[in-house]
């Protein structure tokens, strides 16, 4: 998880330069990094047969590099394997804003969207660090806890890297707007809600004899509330 | 919030059948509601000047039909409002999957997929039903509490009616998979880590006077893991 040496600004290009309220657009690549850190999953959108598609799945980031995956028997992830253009969405929620008015009511969010086209990570080597790059991301510390994929296990997999070149991330925080004509509703309540994303208490497999101990790189994250690579 | 008294079942056009692990698809329009009820927030995708674009949003659901809301002045709502052609993805993480192999790692979750075009909800008071069936979802209570949109606050927001009819539900539930290979791995544990969304403490907006407490409808969501809207 090393930093890129050189650090272009985000939003190079019309599509993902903001159009609307600039004050929420970030526009460093720490922003991004955070947001593409934070969230458990992301939403790849591409056109499949003339309509767009838009599916949940597991990412993981290594630089300027946002790395994904899936079966070789899927569709959609073949056609990224093939060169579609994809639109990654990013989301992280972190609260919902009550104001004196309804048309002020809002959520505040860390969110990145990143536009472009995936090259397929081919060779063991490349392959199996990206994966491991995406293990680290979803489940810090099972790469060198759990059995590592074999050959045929990798064959099984498309491995996609997305280069975070063309990207922009939009962020609210704070108190809710206040309009002009609510200044005087003192006695109207306003404020935020945070919104959490918490680990409950590790549930063993069936199948796993009495005895064996949940794994420290699993138990510790119930205490924690955010996600972070171990990097971090 | 009433439900359709027909209810055709899910997936009736190819775009929205699944192809591949069937076992984890659903056919009852309850996952599809329960689903959409549980998420705070969607992701819409549309095509854009040839491009996929996917961005994050609030929705709300009354009986069959998804409402979503933007501003006039944003270019994607407006090619909604015009007719694009729109892929909804709506995704709720239960838990990390942690098994005995890296390939079976995965995530327990609920994602519900919802194609078409959508309509614009004219007329104050279809809109103002939508933007309440909105609020609701987002902020139960805050209806009856904050100041609702006036005519100006009305004109300055686009709002979309999705019907329901073309969707999918994808759920992943239970233990880990246990390959064959890793069965007499009976030191290794393998199970599952459970995701929560939660609410923490609100914070009270620097405008709003001393004194002012924070109303039951807000304060009454720390205590609670999951979001319904009030007619569950």
């Amino acid at each position: 998880m090393t930093a890129s040496p050189t650090r272009p600004p985000l939003s190079p290009t019309p599509r993902s330069t903001p159009t609307r309220k600039p004050q929420r657009y970030a526009s460093d690549r720490d922003a991004l990094y955070d947001v593409l850190d934070s969230a458990l999953l992301c939403h790849v959108g591409l056109v499949l047969n003339g309509s767009p598609v838009v599916l949940p799945t597991a990412h993981g980031r290594d630089g300027d590099t946002l790395y994904l995956h899936g079966s070789t028997g899927s569709g959609n992830v073949r056609a990224a394997v093939d060169g579609a253009d994809l639109c990654v969405a990013v989301s992280v929620l972190d609260g919902i804003v009550y104001a004196r008015s309804l048309s002020d009511h809002s959520m505040n969010y860390r969110s990145a969207v990143i536009h472009g086209r995936a090259a397929p990570v081919t060779g063991e080597e490349r392959k199996t660090h990206a994966l491991r790059v995406l293990s680290e991301h979803l489940s810090p510390g099972s790469w060198d806890y759990a059995r590592t994929p074999d050959r045929k296990e990798l064959a099984a997999t498309h491995v996609l890297a997305l280069d975070l070149g063309e990207a922009s991330v939009k962020i609210r925080t704070g108190d809710p707007s206040l309009d002009d004509a609510d200044r005087d509703a003192h006695t109207t309540w306003a404020g935020v809600l945070p919104v959490h994303t918490t680990f409950g208490t590790p549930v063993t497999a069936d199948y796993v004899p009495e005895g064996v101990a949940v794994p420290e790189h699993v138990s510790a994250r119930t205490t924690g509330r955010t996600v972070r690579p171990p990097s971090w």
